[in-house]
């Protein structure tokens, strides 16, 4: 399988294409722009969404459940946002079908069956949290709220890919509302470090916090805080974004709360939200020609285990062997795999585990029955060394505690080396071909000379990053002043 | 606040309604017929998905993900199922909205982004699951296939009530692919076993297992199997549904695999699921005039503590005791919550626990401290007791198992005697008036009678009982001989 695969080198988005099919992660369906996630690739999704929520939780937030549908009205009524997403929704005019007469067997959209009041189906909840808000909210003392809900949304793109561009797409979005200014902000900042934390830790995908500049920014919001990652082709992936809104969803729909003084006041407000796009982050960081690299905290199976054998009862031999090695990895809340298959040779299994990413694969055979060993093959190095059966389990766990972390210094070593401080705007388009990457360059500020540099080179500023020093210096495209230097980058 | 919820003997309809809003599980939203679950209902809910996604996978089906919409040439493939709910579904039209230049800052459907072809949004997912299982299975090798997906669903009622029928609702869904017939009959059976069990013993509400009549199946099925409970007001709740799907929807979209032999054969399904109904027939199995009562299993809090002090040296000392109390609790995996809020009296917070179901609640006095005692309240029985510290945790942990019995106990007894054996058709709709409940009664078979039952009392054949034994008789309405006896009941 894995020798079809497209390399890298080649054509790296192909790759990225087909590797997410192969490895049974996602495919498109019958319905445009719309991708069905398979068994594989969701349980990759359940391992995320159960630890980001272990996270929102520990931060003080609860779940809750809104419904699909905003009424235009509703959708209008904070028009930055609603000017944001008009162009991409899908809308719900009808609410019945009805026998064609013409076509027998065919349905037909009932014409008596037409709303008083389209429907939007939600590319974002604000609006419909929002109008809700507003009888949940009275006085200081129901502040603050601090909800997350799990949902699927729909934006309608015209060119769509798999995880990364899709028209429904399924997320979490955070929406919280304060008491006071200071407080929004700082939950908006605390979320963008929640999430660099998610990601960093738990994806081993090293990130850049940052600031997005007005073009960029959350249709609706004053702020939008952003973490920021490097693929493997140079490209930006916006990984997870948390929006300080202001007063504008309050003002909107009239949400306001007496304060301790009695005097009413608008709400404050934030929301944050990361989707199923960092399942391409996922793959786009780590993986490589043979198929996924998964970093164990992610992986469906941590370790697999192929019988090496040529009779049966070597094979009843290998799985005493297995089965306790097994009993041990479980008791470890490591989750393996042993797979005995006779209808399938070793070469063809290792191939299928390589292709999709297992951290570690197990191979014994009969001299290793003799010699109390086993071969272990890493996934991310593709080196194997043969070690003793004693132990196995603590060496395991401790080869997967590795794995992780060498992902991660393996894509923050490539993300370091692939920041580049650009002066001149020869060198910055030279470098965005041919090297890619973050450049670092000084920005006048404008967001007219950010839209002629995207015309120009399809470059975006990916953020204003958060640690970034002041430093004089003139604009990489005008040369007027500039306080500091800003990220650019192509980016998914 | 418990003692304005309406009783259940003046108003039963109206008890529930308030409930739900009151005990804060959910609320209508400003979309027609669409809930919002709040977080404490929510709470609840993710207790049962935890549950039930645990017993799946036991049960070796895996989770995956399929769109949103079908389009309509998808919807009509199967067409009795496509009939089934043509009626009832909300359609997208168009993709774009744009400024609306008679009216500012408003927005209207741009009639230059209407789609060729519409879209369903899924009421059920059948047809877009099975347009995909066509280039999932070749040959018997890849049988069986045992996929559930946690989703929304939105079928467009007329009269909704908050959990029991809304417009949108959240479900999970499974969808099995089978080589045999017999494989798939024995997988419809095995979920509506599943499902028995978890509505059984985690939800403690008794059921009963039948199956559907020809009127009452699910529309594509060749046989729905079904749970069904009863609810205080004597009316039937359909609990669950498990549907035997013969070849319908792999003769509909060209399911075939290769078998043994390399013979091409259509693939035999099943589908089968639950929905935020069962919020419904929690509420209404075991709920009283003060509020929800929640059995421990589903509880978000299953103990809370109350200080009753007058000064701060008095909860202070409390407070020591109270989290010590807490840590063993934790520890023993029993969630508990300690209200030291100064802003509320006891008497407040007892309304406000008994209002939201907790199961336990403790009351901490300054004599408690003195005789190293508390006082243990429990919401079912409304009774309290005075026990000793020592040996709290275990105590505690006892009286939660004896709750969650206890109160399928109760139900259990309540559905007991109110299943009533009738023979006269003038006794069966006295009784359906006066006393509600189950009558088991004879019917001729035939969908006409079936259909005029209902016309005259409102009672639907709940389910022909798995367990029924055979027993000549006589239809109650036609007279004609039947086989033995089926469930009537009114229902939800």
């Amino acid at each position: 399988m894995s020798k079809n695969l497209t390399q890298r080198s080649e054509d790296y988005s192909k790759w990225y294409n087909e590797l997410v099919v192969k490895a049974d992660l996602a495919e498109n369906s019958g319905v445009r722009g719309c991708m069905v996630i398979k068994p594989y690739g969701y349980a990759i999704w359940e391992k995320m969404q159960r630890e980001l929520d272990r996270m929102f939780k520990e931060t003080g937030h609860q779940n809750a459940y809104f419904p699909l549908f905003v009424p235009k009205s509703m959708f209008e009524a904070e028009e930055t946002n609603a000017e944001g997403f008009a162009k991409e929704c899908a809308i719900v005019t009808h609410y019945r079908l009805k026998a064609d007469e013409t076509k027998p067997g065919k349905l037909m959209v009932d014409p008596n069956a037409k709303l008083e009041e389209e429907l939007i189906v939600r590319p974002t909840s604000e609006a419909i949290i929002w109008s809700t808000y507003k009888s949940w909210v009275q006085s200081y003392r129901d502040l603050p709220l601090l909800i997350n809900q799990w949902a699927n949304v729909v934006r309608w793109e015209m060119r769509t890919r798999l995880f990364l561009r899709t028209a429904e797409f399924l997320w979490q979005e955070g929406h919280t509302a304060h008491a006071t200014r200071q407080e929004a902000i700082e939950e908006t900042e605390k979320m963008m470090n929640v999430y660099a934390d998610f990601v960093e830790n738990f994806m081993a995908i090293p990130v850049i916090k940052g600031i997005k500049t007005a073009n960029e920014r959350f249709a609706g919001a004053d702020e939008t805080y952003c973490i920021e990652a490097l693929m493997q082709d140079g490209k930006a992936l916006q990984a997870g974004t948390s929006h300080f809104l202001g007063q504008n969803f309050a003002k909107a729909f009239d949400v306001k709360f007496a304060n301790a003084e009695g005097k009413q006041e608008y709400v404050w407000g934030t929301s944050w939200g990361v989707s199923t796009r960092l399942m391409g982050a996922l793959v786009m960081t780590h993986s490589d020609d043979k198929g996924l690299v998964l970093p164990p905290n992610l992986a469906p199976i941590q370790v697999v285990i192929v019988p090496i054998h040529k009779t049966d009862e070597q094979l009843s031999a290998i799985g005493n062997v297995a089965d306790e090695l097994m009993a041990g990895l479980k008791a470890r809340g490591i989750s393996v795999k042993y797979d005995d298959r006779t209808t399938q040779k070793p070469g063809f299994k290792f191939n299928e585990y390589e292709l999709k990413g297992v951290p570690l694969r197990i191979a014994i055979g009969p001299n290793d029955l003799e010699n109390g060993t086993f071969e272990i093959a890493r996934r991310d190095t593709l080196t194997k060394e043969t070690v003793a059966m004693d132990n196995a389990v603590e060496y395991l766990a401790t080869k997967l505690d590795e794995i992780q972390q060498s992902l991660f210094n393996r894509a923050m070593e490539y993300r370091n080396t692939h920041i580049t401080e650009v002066d001149g705007f020869d060198e910055f388009k030279d470098l965005l071909e041919s090297k890619g990457g973050f450049l670092s360059a000084h920005w006048d500020g404008t967001p007219e000379t950010e839209e002629k540099i995207k015309e120009l080179t399809k470059a975006t500023i990916r953020c204003i990053p958060l640690d970034r020093v002041a430093e004089a210096g003139k604009c990489v495209f005008t040369g007027k002043p500039s306080a500091g230097r800003v990220l650019f980058a192509k980016a998914y």
